[in-house]
């Protein structure tokens, strides 16, 4: 990484910042849609009253024309460079089950399989087994030995899915994957992607788990078998307290947003789902925090149903809540999204999110709504969204004058 | 550094450029100002009569969210990264009282104090001595001898404080301070921060000094020591017209911008203060150079002040004085600041900062006034500010076509 400014000029104290991420929030007109978006055809009279005093922007999640997922829309959301901190899909799947996954453990996404006599795969789903077979599998390989210095946890998921956590001493990935990735071909070894000492080790230690998984799974019919993919880690990062100064908390329904806050090192606070529960988790300990991310999933749940009246309504769902957030306001409120949704894509988009700053010292632009189109006119301009926490700690007052 | 395509690019004649920079010009609407900036509100008939044949844009100073000092600023407009290049606050000081400080030398903030028969701090400010007894204790520290390739100047400011400078081959910082920072602490030796034998070698020369400085000063009352801090240099970098194939004058009253010119190379033209005579000394001297670099100081002092009404006035006498510029115009004009200094902050700001391109072959936005607002919709976008000259080689047909 190159010359961390912030981590430089970081402020020990100020005001505080709550970053609000609609998930999907951008979205696309269309003819089918009157040519409106959902920011625009919601109703969100407490947005309007604070937008004319607020900041407006945008934010390229990665770089122009990448779709992001969601692990580097929200490395970027928390001030990190998503090209150089690589998350890889194991520990998406890790994190979105809960798994206690951190900086310098090893994760991957695992199948159960049918594996025939040759050690070919058969059935890289095991005939979709239930969950409920799943669970009594997952218990059969919780206590593999790897050595004194490794422990490995094992979480299930749904139908022939689950997740491995490797924690140890100088583990490296990204790994190959064993799963061969179709039927008749051989089961593979893992094997380093750059080979190294730490990433040859690494792949020893992964591949005596599967030898012991196959043998104790070996009389199980039809999952006699365990396949990993996207095997690998996070690279020792430094913490978001240590780059900001800031002592943070995450407040998100769903375990991979909050898998991802803990990885920066965000305390965890528990929640109910939706705007307003999670509205009031924040009135209930934001005095404990100097930096509240709080994550809305119904927006992006809409867009990837395609379903335009949802996501409007989860939009105005937000609206409604707003004032819990605005009746002590904190320093800096952000409103913003992780990456676009469209509707018409039903999935993520490479489009840039428009983005709200209201701050008390962050100047007005004296702009109507909060919409994609009007935050192209906004003073912010349009950002790489790894730029938003210097500025939302500038916002604050949190940052000291770079030279003399 | 990267590439230096600008470099590589630059043709060896053509039309002249003007960059005038009217230091801390961006700003910020208000509720307090009727949501206007003091650009939106000043009387400009000058500036609107050339803002629709040109081109506007913004520029991040260093890039979002980060407040720039004088130095960043300056060697941004230049075309310089203030990134890679940095400028420690020994230099500014230095360059403030006018000294002559070139890439290679060290130069340090310096303060007389109260030191005790301990070697500890008793005041750090010797009583906050007079003027001129500061100037009576610089003058014994003006010869000391450091070996035959060093030479050291000591230069008086207001009260306690003054700047040294050390120029001799190898000399590398930065370096820790010898002021421990508070009463009671024992004076320490200045040493590198990243040692090698360069860094090693420049704190042996300055520690030398500081012991002799102090024998001089043994029988002084109440000023009989000497405390450095922001010891510090400048890479060698590229001179102004190595990079940009110009001729480059500066025509700024304030000591510190003058400097700021000059380690780049550019040749410092005496001038009085004020728009009007600042841009009669441009017209004296227009034919001998191809870049003019004019320095309004007047902006940024009521904006630190917070003195909405005299920042407008102070935009109001530039605009006066603009004829005087557009009488033979330049080949291009370009006119921006270094960074925002809001009223509303009575400081520096982080915001992007408005540039208006006037040339014959620059294009023409067709924007009425040259505004803050104004300039989010122009031609050039919101670059960085070390992009800037690029633009105003281009703007000048300066810059030869890159590749075939």
């Amino acid at each position: 990484m190159s010359r961390d400014l912030v981590r430089e000029l970081h402020l020990p104290s100020g005001p505080s910042i709550v970053l609000l991420v609609m998930d999907g929030l951008g979205d696309l007109a269309s003819a089918s849609t009157s040519f409106r978006t959902p920011l625009e055809a919601a109703r969100t009279p407490n947005l309007d009253s604070i937008c004319p005093q607020s900041i407006l922007g945008r934010l390229w999640p990665v770089a122009p024309g990448i779709t992001p997922g969601s692990g580097p829309a929200h490395l970027a959301l928390f001030g990190y460079d998503p090209i150089d901190v690589q998350v890889g899909r194991g520990v998406i799947e890790a994190l979105g089950l809960d798994m206690d996954f951190r900086p310098g453990d090893i994760a991957a996404r695992a199948n159960f399989a049918t594996i025939d006599a040759a050690g070919r795969v058969s059935d890289r789903r095991a005939g979709r087994i239930s969950d409920e077979l799943n669970r009594t599998l997952c218990a059969k390989l919780q206590d593999v030995e790897l050595g004194s210095s490794i422990t490995v946890e094992v979480r299930s998921g749904k139908s022939h899915r689950f997740a491995v956590v490797f924690r140890g001493p100088g583990l490296e990935g990204p790994l190959a994957d064993s799963d061969p990735g179709r039927e008749g071909e051989l089961v593979r070894s893992v094997a380093p992607i750059v080979p190294n000492a730490a990433s040859l080790a690494t792949a020893g230690v992964i591949n005596r788990f599967l030898t012991e998984a196959h043998a104790r799974l070996a009389d199980d019919t039809p999952a006699n078998g365990v396949l990993l993919r996207g095997i690998g880690g996070l690279p020792t990062i430094p913490s978001f307290a240590e780059r900001f100064g800031l002592h943070p908390a995450a407040i998100a329904s769903y375990p991979m947003y909050r898998g991802l806050a803990q990885l920066v090192g965000m305390t965890k606070v528990p929640t109910a789902d939706g705007a307003r529960a999670e509205f009031e988790t924040y009135r209930s300990l934001a005095a404990a925090y100097d930096f509240v991310f709080i994550h809305i999933k119904a927006t992006d749940m809409h867009g990837e149903d395609g379903n335009f009246d949802g996501k409007v309504a989860a939009i105005e769902a937000v609206d409604a809540a707003l004032p819990l957030l605005l009746r002590d306001p904190p320093g800096v409120l952000a409103i913003t999204g992780d990456h676009a949704t469209p509707v018409s894509y039903r999935g993520h988009g490479w489009q840039a999110v428009p983005v709200l700053v209201h701050a008390e010292r962050g100047g007005a632009d004296g702009i109507a709504r909060f919409t994609e189109r009007a935050a192209i006119s906004g003073s912010l301009g349009t950002l790489r969204m790894k730029e938003l926490m210097p500025v939302l700690l500038a916002a604050a007052g949190r940052l000291a004058k770079y030279g003399a």
